[in-house]
């Protein structure tokens, strides 16, 4: 049976010879880890260079600063300047927000941006605390221990957590791990960090109303419900100061938007708000009537707390010290790489995932023991950075060395600091993450993307914001085991005045071959489809059937699997794929397989389904299988499936 | 630019027209919950037609009842009485290995067959107490009760666990969610039945070796300790006496292996064995020498058990007794369903897995009301079921039956059983569910099924049931989420004397295309893996243009991306598409895209990508983006993409 009837003579399928397992091992382990190749450049070197590339390698400074020049200095400088006003303020209010003290935030604007410089591959961006960690702290340790009643203990939870965040980020670099950060998919984090947002700026309306205790909880509700339990508790004063900045910094950032000259004056509102709130708290002596100020800062630069992270170490509360560094370790690397790639695509340079996640967590290790807490690249600050016309990360060097001047000597100027005008900035800052712009556009282009990102965003309002990231994960992970669970098949056409076959649901133009239908299966065959798609091709071809019956044409006589889509297949699928033909050929209907690709062939021939179902019946190219359909159609023999059947009905 | 300047013309890629929202949603949700379409025959029908064939649908003993002859019911009641001569040394064996009064097993081999001999689809499926299954409970409910200190709480626990494996597995079917079982490979169950079945055998020890004593650890280092602990406690009596039936059925079974005539005698063994022992404890008075006997056994049929059922939800253990039915029913299914299907395959008939689903929870329901606990169907009374020739599953009523008349009048017959005689009866059926054969053929065709495989073995063998279970589960789900992280990527070649295109990795003759890179994509495009695309991409045009540079020839031009092997992608993957456009055409290489696919060419044309990167840029086959990138070549013009670099260079 088969080919020797007919001159024909197509193409065969390739069946590559089997790799030794190690090699294969090997190349599959290249392939997941290093699939950028990192060694390349190493590759044919004297040994004194390789030494050298590895040293750039690992301190991307050690690679660009021979060729920094003047030039680039005074854009550096400019841009450096212009972050260091916002990061004052900045760091101060986000130290706030996760219940910190404020020169935390002026500690973790210095050190970090250093040990970054060394060792970061963005030269955009602008490190420091960022919003939704700091909420992240305040929430997840929160629960542990109360701020207020413990500060110190909470204290030294807060850097022990800084600390397993940087351990956890670093190895995630150094075991090349880096893709678990993938995981988190555009639309998780854009309704994550628009639910963060929203979260933040209600929990501002603490500091507008100058209200002295708040609920520890960040849904919406308890929020809401603190906020409206304290009516009688409400500072006019402390209202009306907030209400005028918020209006002050929207305003110029509204204007700012419109004309790009006003770009100086955005970057500098949040120091200039600070400036004049502090002035006009000192003039008034408001804070005697319910405006609340920041107080004494301690003058000096970051004391060491190596002793502090001992002690948190051996607290009771490891458990969730862990927790909370591994949670806010992966949400600051996210948003970090994120929007560092952001920017480097936009200036068209690369940079290296996992080198981004060493820097990120040695700067952390090395923040922790200096009195910092979470840092990372948080997008308000490098936007700017990036508008200033920043060159190269001295902008951070420069920057930290302002927060160095303003910690040495400055420090007591924010002692008048109203905390209103920190939840201003901080407010303004929030509002323009919350990006529904971005929203509509999943709506449009895919609704399940929407569907996630709206997960996410209403599990970390309403519920926390744990919740809503595990909502996210879990629904982007279902999307992905659905699309392998439930693939889609497709009966192929004929595109006219071609031998090409293409889906008819795609391609309308596309004719019905008469005694064949052709499935294309568009997933790996596993385990987890390999039911369905056995019952899917058995509805096809009754759906087909009885469609040729009611049209009184030619009855069915080939099934060919197009197996192009079909890139892996495991034993379950083997297993369907004999059962299908068993199945098939109880029919009186032949299969015949199209363009199997190298690892399903491999498999294929090791499970002996190619003796099985014949050699000859394997073709490169679906036109090529129907080419060899028809010819059989037309010199009027059945199938072999056919004859088979014929010959068991006669023998019993 | 573009199509133009030459005459070749190509087919057209169509976008399908999008969908209304609710026609996708409706199309998709088919698809997912009703692949096989079970409305089909309902089409057309006047209404009291379709009134009938509902019932059918549900009940299907009134579809084939009608057709049931005389033929018919001699082999199934040939069948029913050979299973029932097996069914009851096993129901009372597998009672006891869940720590179960003795005659819950014969309960159970009662009333769920009768239920599942109207509602099921198979028609050689025995139904009665597993192994596994009773292990299980056993195990997970001994942890919160211990069944001889407290046996009546136990049982409670023990029927109530019942009834919630019916609820959920009933749910299942009816929610139409039988492909959650799918995701339990065959890997899966193939190594966590041979580990169970490793372990249970472990667990006779206690009957062979006649201690009074032992742990409720199922893994082999406690049960190992447990047994040489108690070295002076171990009674040679017992020990004789249960290697000589353990070899007497080893035997018998090896030589009914050998020759088919000897089927019977292999069916009748168990009761045989269990009526010589009897009669030899009898006569000897082995049962004062340290031979357990069964006991008592009390006549009559089986009581209602609703209140027990009613105290079992009442008590403090709820989670754990729905934890337990969760897990039981699952692992019931899961065997049941399998075992169906492939007998249903051998005898080239179809058996549904929803329906299948909701007979199995019905008659654990039913049975949990009437002093049953989980029954499915074993594979070991299957085969035989099937040996002996049943036709249809009126040979469960003749077993019911049978079983019934012994509850009236035999039960006294089984005082002087001894339990070593049950011990031998599982050591024997268990060593038959080890298939090591089966997992030498899993490392020959697929290494990674080996190891979810061994991972299940080893789990379950020395961890627990539980450890096994979640271990081959999660290795499994990882598989397939690696399988999206990490597709392949391939370079394509052209087949000497013809238009096609296949990887240069499985095809070594197929030649590169001077000036053109062409690359097929083996997954979708998703979150997941977008950024290791990219990556990946970037990589192949380098290496590519490294080869090129060191063997002089014509540099890169073109980049042909094959979507052919794309089902599907998401905002993250449409992200990556334009990046990717965006660094090539930062080197001078205009990206081209061929065959995408419905899903993908959609929501390409939502996000604007066709315009950005130019219809006229995308085309049907691999075939024809090289012809036109030939064309482009040979013409001596420059690509898009250099054209509009160089403008760029000039400008500056």
């Amino acid at each position: 049976m088969g080919n020797a009837d007919y001159e024909y003579c197509p193409h065969r399928v390739a069946i590559p010879p089997s790799k030794p397992l190690f090699k294969s091992l090997e190349s599959s382990f290249k392939e997941t880890l290093f699939p950028d190749d990192p060694f390349r450049q190493f590759k044919n070197q004297p040994l004194s260079r390789k030494f050298i590339l590895g040293l750039q390698y690992f301190i991307p400074i050690l690679e660009w600063a021979p060729r920094y020049t003047f030039e680039f200095f005074k854009a550096d400088f400019i841009a450096g300047i212009t972050i260091a006003s916002l990061a004052v303020p900045q760091g101060i209010s986000y130290a706030n927000l996760a219940n910190l003290p404020p020169i935390l935030g002026l500690y973790s604007s210095f050190v970090p941006p250093l040990v970054y410089a060394m060792l970061g591959s963005s030269r955009d961006l602008a490190v420091g605390p960022v919003a939704v960690a700091s909420l992240l702290i305040s929430s997840m340790l929160g629960k542990e221990v109360n701020a207020y009643e413990n500060p110190t203990l909470y204290l030294q939870l807060a850097l022990s957590a800084t600390f397993f965040a940087g351990v956890f980020q670093a190895s995630l670099g150094i075991l090349r791990l880096g893709f678990i950060v993938d995981f988190l998919s555009h639309a998780t984090i854009l309704g994550f960090m628009g639910g963060a947002a929203t979260v933040v700026c209600l929990q501002q309306l603490k500091g507008i109303l100058g209200l002295l205790h708040f609920t520890h909880e960040t849904d919406i509700i308890s929020v809401m419900r603190s906020v409206f339990g304290q009516r009688h508790q409400w500072r006019w004063e402390s209202g009306v100061l907030g209400c005028c900045f918020l209006c002050f910094l929207l305003l110029i950032k509204y204007f700012s938007k419109k004309r790009t000259t006003f770009f100086w004056i955005n970057a500098m509102a949040p120091l200039t708000s600070v400036v004049l709130g502090s002035i006009l708290v000192y003039l008034t002596h408001a804070e005697k009537h319910g405006v609340q100020v920041i107080g004494h800062l301690k003058k000096g630069l970051n004391p060491l707390s190596v002793s502090e992270l001992a002690f948190g170490f051996g607290s009771p509360y490891l458990a969730s010290i862990i927790k909370t560094g591994i949670i806010t370790g992966v949400i600051g690397l996210a948003e970090g790489v994120a929007v560092g790639r952001s920017f480097a695509i936009f200036k068209n340079y690369h940079i290296d995932g996992n080198k981004e996640m060493i820097a990120f967590g040695m700067m952390n290790i090395a923040g922790s023991c200096t009195s910092c807490y979470l840092t990372a690249g948080p997008f308000s600050r490098t936007a700017v950075n990036f508008n200033a016309g920043c060159k190269t990360s001295v902008s951070n060097i420069v920057m930290a060395t302002a927060v160095m001047m303003t910690l040495l000597f400055l420090t007591p100027l924010f002692h008048y600091t109203p905390l209103v005008v920190l939840s201003s900035i901080i407010i303004t800052a929030m509002l323009g993450i919350i990006d529904y712009e971005a929203a509509i556009h999943l709506w449009k282009i895919d609704k399940f993307d929407f569907v996630v990102c709206m997960g996410a965003f209403i599990g970390v309002v309403f519920f926390s914001v744990e919740v809503g990231l595990v909502v996210a994960v879990t629904l982007s992970l279902l999307r992905v085991l659905l699309f392998v669970a439930r693939p889609r098949t497709f009966a192929l056409g004929n595109i006219p005045n071609s031998m090409v076959y293409r889906s008819i649901e795609q391609y309308p133009v596309a004719n019905n071959v008469p005694g064949v239908l052709i499935i294309q299966i568009d997933a790996p065959i596993y385990f987890a489809n390999a039911n369905y798609l056995r019952e899917r091709i058995q509805r096809w071809i009754y759906e087909e059937e009885d469609k040729l019956k009611s049209s009184g044409q030619t009855s069915l006589q080939y099934i060919i699997l197009d197996l192009s889509a079909v890139g892996s297949i495991d034993t379950s699928g083997i297993s369907m794929l004999e059962e299908t033909k068993k199945n098939s050929e109880s029919k009186g209907l032949k299969l015949v397989l199209a363009n199997p690709r190298s690892e399903v062939i491999k498999k294929l021939d090791k499970s002996k389904f190619i003796e099985n179902i014949g050699q000859e019946w394997i073709y490169l190219t679906v036109g090529e299988a129907v080419a060899a359909c028809n010819f059989m159609l037309h010199s009027g023999k059945p199938n072999p499936a056919a004859v088979e059947l014929q010959g068991r009905d006669n023998m019993v």
